[in-house]
Order: structure tokens, then sequence, then C-alpha cells
């Protein structure tokens, strides 16, 4: 039984020393093995796979569907082949265990470290969004097995259900039950003439006791996940890993404007109280607004609707959305300050109305500082560089932040695609991203407290 | 029998003078009689009134409706009730000719001269636009008759069918058939699964004989038409009469802006590539072009279209129309240059691409001068302001400009406002349109040539 204290190599043969304290006594290295965790990827990328596809195709595996079906028993054997005993919780979200080994005293109080991701995808998404860090886990396991590493605490894996909020539309995660987030009627949503309780059962589930999905806080010691960037920052600045700061806090307004539809030859341009100039004003102005201050805010006008549309008609009426996204709730106030008093200068300038109603609001998920200092001496070890960022998009993570200490490890997305079959992260970042995840959950099991 | 010098009085008791050169030899007056143009003007509305509603409660009477084809057989009864022997054409327009009663010699050899308007309306229409020129045109004749004068040549009043693009789309008045646009296929079009041949039956019509609706050059001496002006210049300006320069010509583009659709939340400001970033500089930039030269055009973009129009996602492409209207084709000409070339420079700074695409080129129809001016002397001869206007909207004139001399008249529409309930003009400036038309039509029959 090796000591609890654990190493780091990867495929790549990266520079690294041990963890803190424990670089004298280097014995046996747990490693990734990057080229079966390649081969894994690109089996899985056959479910949902299009006709004639190859690896590069992208995948469309949405949630439920006979791909993701095939998909998630495909990795329960991968699962049970390495000794694990998955087991599927009554909405569907996989878990498998890693007992604890240590022959601390103190072993068997000790909460699970828990690490995961997702397999579900977008309709024509890509091979790496959710794929990576669900494989990379199982890898990280392996490792541990292979290197017969004695931890403090069980190893827990975890492939969560239905991530992607494209069946059932938006915020019905699974790992959003688990985290306590289960209202009545859920279960009766539907979507596609399929009910999300029948759904749930179609992948291994038991919509009757889905109560008993909902874990407290105490369950887990900590929670960490590596997942594709899906923006560009990280290949723009050249830098390996990215250290989740959190997922941004999201909060979304309803822009209407009401100006007057008039006759698009008989009004002179003096005249006329166009709501579509003031769209386009406050478009541009919601723009200023974020980009007027430093920081990685960042604001959306995505969605646009004119009335009536006409092209021989001056608009009257124009809806729009305001999506703002940052850490920090209190700079999406003061933007959202900003942008009101940008729009009441419009408005006044155009001769329109502009309404903005807050139409949803996502709190922030900060990720828990010890586990981003884990992963910064993981990658310190490793030798690669690191920076840290947010979140711009959703995780499951933001859920689970909710029950224990939290932290993402993001990799490098090529062009910054996501959700698209263009999406790409070299085999290099690949491995690296599930050595930092290993060498991360050692460091914590390393430490008496997190 | 009387001179055929005519003269001019409303029931407003305007000051008037007789045409020029007729000043000496004033005998009975040919009077508007504005009492039953209103009574006219409000039996009228009651065709596609509104359930319960009341004058002011606009109309819907869309061509061929079952409320076009009761008003059209009321207002045949009214032509019938005056002695005149009204006829429907084979796409369904209504003439009626008060012929030439003047001693003259080459009588029989003088065109006709032709003043009308039409009567159908968009849905949820005002109560003035087409049914004000109808309705003085045969108030006119009657006042002609009423006088006894004799003109030179017949006069002969219209109803046109079909002027609004509500049925079967644009570009298709029965007018325009009239002035010898009629394709093959053209009454074979469906609307609200409505053969067009058979909705020109409804009307009285006989569409196998839609060829003899043409008419030739040489057919009438000079069109006149009375309409609310349908823009706000005049009411504004406190100006009486507006004597239309022409009616405008317009082009539209097909804008076509493509940027890169990507995460809402993962994407940096810096990076966006935002196809509605780029189409709302471009909507402000065409409001910029217009206005910058001095002049009556105006250009809107009206139709807006974004793609994905989703509020998490960046849009990535933007389909938008934009429409230039002036008298001048050289203007818009300039203006689409100068767009052009702004929206070059936007293309740059968003790095997006931005394709505009010449869509629609409606020619202009200028008003004859001579017409104009016998406009202008009759103006004089009320004592009413005027002022030279061009009409921003279509009109069946439009089409009769290619057969003859053509002119229009407008009178103020409040707060500019037309194609809806709203539409209103006095009664005063009704009455004061019909006795200008009147003044016009006889001031123009009084010369020889035009």
């Amino acid at each position: 039984m090796l000591s609890r204290r654990t190493f780091l190599s990867t495929a790549a043969a990266f520079a690294f020393t041990g963890p803190v304290g424990a670089r004298s006594r280097l014995q046996k290295s747990p490693t990734i093995d990057a080229a079966r965790l390649r081969r894994r990827l690109e089996h899985l990328s056959t479910f949902g796979r299009p006709e004639g596809g190859t690896f590069g195709s992208g995948v469309s595996r949405v949630a439920y569907s006979d791909a993701d079906r095939a998909a998630r028993a495909w990795l329960l054997d991968e699962m049970r082949g390495t000794g694990l005993t998955p087991r599927v919780d009554p909405v569907g979200n996989i878990f498998a265990t890693w007992p604890s080994s240590a022959v601390s005293s103190d072993a068997s109080r000790q909460l699970p470290i828990l690490f995961g991701s997702h397999i579900d995808s977008v309709p024509t998404g890509g091979n790496f969004d959710g794929d990576l860090g669900t494989l990379a886990s199982l890898e990280a396991i392996q490792a541990v097995q292979a290197a017969k590493i004695a931890t403090r605490r069980p190893l827990e894996i975890v492939l969560w259900a239905h991530e992607e909020s494209t069946a059932f539309g938006r915020g019905t995660a699974a790992s959003r039950i688990v985290a306590g987030d289960l209202q009545a009627g859920d279960l009766d949503q539907m979507w596609n003439g399929l009910r999300r309780g029948d759904a749930i059962r179609r992948i291994g589930g038991d919509p009757a006791r889905a109560e008993e999905a909902v874990r407290r806080p105490g369950t887990w010691h900590a929670y960490l996940e590596l997942h594709i960037e899906q923006g560009g920052t990280l290949e723009e600045r050249k830098v390996a890993i990215g250290i989740v700061e959190g997922i941004v806090s999201i909060h979304r307004y309803d822009g209407q404007i009401t100006g007057v539809a008039n006759h698009a030859g008989t009004t002179p341009m003096a005249e006329r109280q166009d709501a579509l100039i003031a769209a386009s004003q406050l478009t541009l102005a919601v723009r200023e607004a974020v980009t007027a201050r430093p920081g990685r805010q960042v604001g959306t006008v995505g969605r646009l609707e004119v009335t009536p549309n006409s092209p021989n008609v001056i608009p009257g009426q124009v809806m729009l959305s305001v999506e703002l996204r940052d850490l920090s709730e209190e700079v999406l106030r003061s933007l959202a300050e900003d942008i009101r008093a940008r729009a009441a200068l419009i408005a006044r300038d155009t001769r329109t109305e502009i309404a903005l109603s807050l139409a949803s609001r996502n709190p922030p998920a900060l990720a828990h500082a010890p586990v981003q200092q884990a992963i910064a001496r993981a990658t310190d070890r490793a030798g690669l560089t690191a920076m840290r960022l947010p979140s711009g998009a959703g995780h499951d993570a933001q859920m689970i932040a909710a029950l224990c200490p939290m932290g993402m490890i993001f990799v490098p997305s090529i062009g910054g695609i996501s959700h698209s079959p263009r999406e790409l992260t070299t085999w290099e970042d690949c491995a690296r991203g599930a050595a930092v995840l290993l060498d991360a959950v050692l460091d914590i099991d390393s430490r008496d407290t997190i």
C-alpha cells in the first residue's frame, strides 16, 4: 500500500513534482493514459454521429435519445470493466465510487471527492463538450487504481444526465435536482411528445423516487469538473489551463420599445418615431456600457423582433433581449443601471418609449478558493501555464456548488468554437486537462481540510 | 347653355375668382355641395365598418370583399341617380362619362378629362384614403350638371378597383392593367384561397376579356386625383392644398449581414463578430445618409430578421430591408452609394460581411407641369395656401401617368396618420379639396392644349 502522498505525470511526459509536502518520497506515479483517453473519446463520438461522418463531424446526442442511451450503456460497461460498480440515481445520473483504502482510522468517516461531467449534447454539437470531463474522470480513477494509490477519501465519479438545455428547455438539468431544485410538475414537463418522467425512465431512472436523488450539503468533500473552455481566451493567450473563478451570474432583461408605426413613404424623416432606430441605438449602447469598464463582463442583444416588420412601414414596436453576464451581480446591477440611463436618453431623442424589465436572474456560482488553489498547484507541478477566468457558460458544477466546495478546470477550445461540430481541443490539451484533474483531486485528498 | 368659362365656389364659401381669362363674365357658378359630400363619405364608411363602430372607427374594405362589393353597388346607384351611366371594365374598374355639351365643332374629337380614386381599403384602414377622391369626383360632375356648364371635353370619373396592395400582394392594382401591365399568370394569382380571375368576377369584371381593359396613350386628355396626404407635412405647415410634384421612385435593397454565431457567455466582447451590432450600425447609417443632404428623400429599415434569434447566442446573421424613396432616381442612386460606403466601413469595424442587393425598383411618376399649374391656379382662385410636395405613397395616378398628363391634389391628414382608423381630414378640407379638383378640371378644360 502506497502512501497517500500522490504524484503526477501525464502521458505527454510533462515535468512534475509531487504535491506539497510529498516531494521527498516519490514512488509509483499515477499516470493518465492519453492514448486510452483518446480512444474512448473517439468511441464515444460514434454514438449520435451523423450518417457517414467521422470524428470531426460532431454529434447529436440529445439527452434521453437513443444515442444518449447507447452511449450511457457503453460507458456503464467501461466503468464495470475497471472494477467500478456504477449506479444510476432516480433521475438518471450515473455515480461510481472507488473506495478509500487508506489505513487512516478516520477513513470511513471521510466524504468522497466527486468529479465528472456529462455526455449529452446539443443537436449537431461537438465531440468534447462534456465528453472530455466524463472520460477524463474515469481515466483518473484508473490511474489511481493502476498506481495502487491509497487515498484518504473515496473517489467518486459522476456522469450527469441531461446537462444541455435542449430537452425540456432550460434549467432542467438532472444535477439541478441533485442540488435540491425539484418542483411540482417538473416530471410532467412535455418535450417532443415525451413526458419528462418517462424520459428519465428511458435512461434507467425511477421518476417515482425522484426526491431521493436530492442530496444534502455534506454529501461530498469537493466537486471538480474538467471541461473545454467553449471560448477563445486560453487559445488566444496561449495558456494551457484555465482555473475557473466561478460560473457567471446571468441577468436577462426584456426590452420593449414603442414608437409609432407609420407609412415609410409619406412620413418625413424628422417626424418619425421609429422603434428600430431606438432599438439599434440601444443595441449599441448595451455594447458600449459593457465595454466601457474593465473586466470580463459580457452583454448581448441576441433576440430582436420588429413589428410590423414590413419594408414599407416604419417600425412601431421592437422587442429585444438584453443578457448580461459576470461573476459579480453588483457589476450586473451597475451595468443595468448604466444601460437604463442610456435607454432614457435614447427614448427622449427618438421620441419612443423604452421599457426594460428583468426577465430572469441566475446567481453566480463561485469556485471555492482552496479548490482553485489545488488546481493551481497541480498546474504548477505539471509545468503548465495557467490563468484564472470566469466560466461564461453554465455547467453542472454551478448546481453542485450549493452542496460542496467546487472547482473547474478549462482546457483550450480552438477558435473558441463550441456547440458545433467544429468544436476542437487538441489531444495533448485533453491529456493535460485530465492530468491536472487527477493531480488536483489527489492534492485535495492529501490535505486534512479544504 | 352656359359658356365653357367656369367658376368655383365651395360650400364653405371660400373666396374665388373665375379661371384665367373668364373673370368678366360670371354666370352661374359650379359649386361643391359640402354637406352632400360629407353625407356620402359617412354612408360609404358603413361598408366594412367594424361591429358597433361609428364613423371614426375606420373600415376594413379589402378589395373583392363583401364590403367592397356592397360599397361598389351603392356607388353605382349613386352615379345612376345623377344621370350617369357607369360601366365596369373587364378588370373591375368603374368608369362614368358626362359628355361634352359644348357647341364647339371639335367637341366630338376631344379626349375626356379623367378624375377619380378608389374605395378599397387596407384591413383596419381609415375613412378618407381613396373614399374622398372618389366621392369628390362624383361631386364635381354633379356641380357641373347643376350649373349647366358646357365643357369642351367629356368629363369622366373613375373608381379604380383594388388599389391597396393587400389582396394578391403588391403591384397588382387594376389601374396597372389599364396602363398595360398585364402579365401571363396575373389572373391566376392566389390569395386567401381565391384566384384573382375569380375575384375580379366577384366585382363584376370579366377576366376572360382582361386585355380589353388595357388602354392606350391618347385615351384621356389628362388625369387628376384628389387624395389625403397620408403624411403630416401640410398640417404641420398649416397649408390647405398640396400640389403633388410626382409620385416618388422606390428603390428597395435586401441587406444580408453575416457574422459568427457564438456563445453569448463564453465569447469575450472583443472577439465577437456580431451581425446585430453591424445591423444596428447600418440601420443608423441609412438614417444618417438620408438626412445628411437637403431634400425630402426618405429611407427606412422596416424589416429585420435575426438568426438564430436567441437571447444566449450572439447573432450570426441578420437580413434587413433598406427602402429609399425620392422623386429623383439620381438621388436614390447616390444615396445607395453613400450607404454602401458606410456599410463597407461597418463591415470592416465589426468583422462581418455586408451584402446589399437591389431587390426592386419603381421609377418615379412625375406630375405633368401644366396640370400642376392648373391646380395652382385653382388654389389661388380659392384663396387657399398651397405648396408643392412629392407623394411618398403610391397611387393609381402613378400608373395612369404612363397614358396621359397627370396631377394630384393633396389635403391635410391630421397627425399625418393613414392606413389606420385614426386617419382624419376635416370636413372643411374635404370640401376645399373637392372644390380645387373641380376648378382644376374646368381650368384644364378651358384651354386648347395642356
